[in-house]
């Protein structure tokens, strides 16, 4: 199933596609939901991030060619890093390019949403705490990362810095999905999930023994190789398939 | 005012200190409170963290002595990490040492809360968005982190390192604190917040000019020199001047 969260005239719903509509549900995802009745079409609502989670973890050098591409070396246990709730947008809405930024880059990356609480869980069972994946720009200001590698949580921090949407979408093998980004129009990064350092259940595990992950909580599983820099008017989109296409202006 | 969030026979419940109790409040400290008349004995209450933040941003290397402590350099502008609010957990509850870990340890830290969303704020409007103040242990795997930089994210997010409390308290100049943290009774860390390279307002300023902060959000100061590790067994207290004691055991 392919659902969304969006606003209407300044109300939050959340809903399912139907048709090419979205037909507005009640009660949470999380937990039992049913269908109001209510539809509206695509073009009428304002995408939001389709969960609200209590952290959004980030995994970095999970491409083979991308840790090629920046000179890194493989990791041997997953890396990760953590973008503040605050810095999440949604589909269509605008990447504020942060005043003195000097290199604004995307990542286009797949995002998984956890379903139900979750801590030191087994690979084989890792898949039962999933609700749904979707698109994620880990959008990052390279430069002030390169000139120091503690400026990490800044770089990755911004307002805006985190698109994400437009669908959270169940029932898909997170471990052979195409991912492509789009910068005004030309493919800049093409990868497929299998070509990960560790897959989602290796990586879903290994964090639970860390910290619990509650329901709503993203995890961001890395960027296949073809990063590059956007600029102020820029279009960037970045589609998974099955999922969709998550489009963001650089403003 | 000193404020306390805590669980009573399994209900969640915010209250204020009078005469040695806890007097239980209806409403929000971040909009209006007032007092329900029903209190309770400081020893009959479970302390919870003063906050359900939805980001807890920590500071690094932000006192003198540390920083030549562990041999880094004066940073230029305040170096930011964030630990998930998973890892929070109040006054008197365990901090379970992870299975595998080398080194855990205490870093005795003032926490500000704050009140109303702030994004842009100039440094002398700053405290008009500060709730108040908390003692805070920034609790560390440096084994981790000192093998590889990458790894400070889980180095800090373990369930359970961040302890924060017992209190929230009011109308205290940030900048002027005498913070000290205890090791089984015994002094190991010692200092004042007027030690630091950046002072809360300038922290705040700089913080809200990248993200936006959010009512109840945690921004942790950095701690002063006297880190050490710390073993299952061992008592840990954070003191700060005006605020009062947070004591964690390791388990």
């Amino acid at each position: 199933m392919k659902f969304a969260r969006f606003s209407y005239h300044g109300r939050t719903h959340t809903g399912v596609i139907r048709q090419g509509e979205i037909a507005v549900l009640s009660g949470s995802l999380f937990t039992h939901f049913e269908e109001t009745g209510e539809s509206y079409a695509l073009s009428d609502i304002k995408f939001l991030p389709p969960t609200v989670p209590t952290k959004v973890v980030c995994i970095g050098l999970n491409y083979y060619e991308h840790i090629e591409e920046i000179g890194a070396q493989v990791p041997e246990k997953p890396i990760y890093f953590l973008k503040p709730p605050s810095s999440l947008i949604g589909h269509e809405s605008a990447i504020l390019y942060p005043k003195g930024a000097e290199r604004v880059d995307y990542e286009g990356e797949l995002a998984i949403v956890i379903k139900k609480k979750m801590k030191d869980v087994p690979e084989h069972k890792t898949m039962e705490y999933v609700l749904g994946l979707s698109c994620f720009n880990d959008v990052t200001e390279r430069a002030l990362v390169s000139k120091n590698p503690l400026l990490l949580t800044l770089s990755k921090g911004f307002d805006t810095f985190g698109p994400i949407g437009p669908y959270l979408v169940t029932d898909l093998d997170p471990n052979n999905l195409n991912i492509r980004t789009y910068l005004n129009g030309r493919l800049m990064q093409e990868g497929n999930t299998k070509n990960c350092v560790f897959n989602v259940q290796q990586i879903l595990h290994h964090l639970s023994t860390w910290m619990t992950l509650l329901p709503g909580d993203i995890v961001a599983t890395g960027t296949p190789k073809g990063i590059a820099p956007m600029k102020p008017g820029d279009v960037v989109e970045v589609e998974i398939e099955g999922i969709g296409k998550l489009r963001n202006r650089v403003e």
